[in-house]
């Protein structure tokens, strides 16, 4: 058997999220079997690097699977970029390790949230971006990143009421960038619990619009209650943009 | 009566184009005059700095309209971004001279037209590129661009049969830059004839990959017939970016 890994882009707006739900054919890995299926003649079943959330982007989504098709590997992007709906584009397939796995090899990811902060709104923009018309302080903003940064037990910037599993992840970079009237917030790091992304930019914009202390950053990580925590921003502004491996 | 100019960014991908078709609803002059007559209580009609192809976009369109209304002009922004669909957005307005006209008046326009050059299409800029998988050798296209920019007579660089009008126009600059993937041709002239944009960024294309040669653009200046030119290229790769008034 084969294992294939591929790198694959996906505009998230029209779907449920990347994970298959039943029958729906309103998932990002449901179109990919299908397409597969359909390409090996075999019933394919692929493992992603983690879920995106209903609504969210990706540029550089990892996923694999077993196959004994004998096809080129070029051929087959060719076919999945001809049958696959243009919402969704393989970039790239590549041979794997026979033991390779995206999701349990994955060393780290890279994501990026688009915040529109002027109050005129953006056509081009305006399902890949948060539309977030408030002053901000950006210096301000950038003083929360360094109290996130780090490895911190990062529950209380999650939406997991408790957990058995450690909670415990670690930021290696989270930036922000203005160009014009868009911000993008860039968080690279090992591994991000569920909703993290979106809460920890809820509460760095709430920093930046004097909603929010800096200090209040500190008491939510001590005592891992979300509520404390900005809101869970719109899942269209977030990127998945790289997943990383050895 | 005040007039009032109007800046006005659009995603023409659900568009008939700019001009109104009787009472069609899918025109982008079409809408604005709904909402703006439903805002003043009047009937109005706005005059565009020049009309835009179907699924053509804009970041920059001008149009203007008379009115007897005392609406506040950060009032109208407001009313017409919220009522108006999410793929127009009205970026500015401002108080007119009672005799400023957006067409007659225009000095100028800048176009600007993205090409997607890798084999592997684009998910995001599917709707705002042209894709042309082709190598292309940028250094004849600059040249092909020298040989374009300046005052010529265009006829043969567009849609027109002939004409009782000047078909002569200067094109002030004429760019190209690559991103990436991404090649963007700008286009800066006093004023463009019928399809000539989309002309010769198909002719720019041709020479590029080969098949076209750049004496052949001479020749078609000679002779003002259109068959000698390249394809015209889809709508949906060309943003008017500017309109220019003294």
């Amino acid at each position: 058997m084969r294992n294939i890994k591929l790198t694959i882009e996906y505009d998230g707006k029209a779907y449920l999220g990347w994970q298959r739900l039943g029958d729906s054919d309103k998932t990002i890995q449901g179109k990919l079997e299908g397409v597969l299926s359909r390409m090996t003649d075999e019933t394919i079943e692929i493992t992603g690097s983690g879920r995106t959330d209903a609504g969210a982007h990706a540029k550089g989504q990892v996923a694999n699977f077993k196959t004994s098709s004998t096809m080129k590997l070029a051929n087959m992007v060719e076919f999945l970029n001809r049958y696959l709906p243009r919402d969704i584009v393989v970039i790239k397939a590549q041979e794997a390790a026979e033991r390779f796995h995206s999701r349990y090899n994955a060393k780290g990811k890279k994501y990026t949230y688009n915040v529109w902060t002027n109050e005129i709104p953006t056509t081009f923009n305006r399902y890949y971006s948060y539309h977030y018309p408030q002053h901000l302080d950006t210096a301000k903003m950038k003083e929360a990143c360094e109290l996130l940064v780090g490895e911190h037990d990062f529950l209380g910037f999650s939406s997991l009421k408790k957990s058995k599993k450690s909670t415990v992840r670690t930021i290696k970079e989270l930036s922000i960038e203005r160009d014009g009237s868009m911000m993008q917030i860039t968080f690279v790091g090992d591994g991000f619990l569920y909703n993290m992304v979106r809460i920890i930019v809820g509460t760095i914009l709430e920093v930046g619009s004097g909603k929010m202390e800096l200090a209040e950053i500190e008491e939510i990580f001590a005592s891992g209650v979300r509520q404390g925590a900005g809101e869970t921003v719109p899942s269209h502004g977030l990127f998945l943009d790289e997943v990383y491996y050895n």
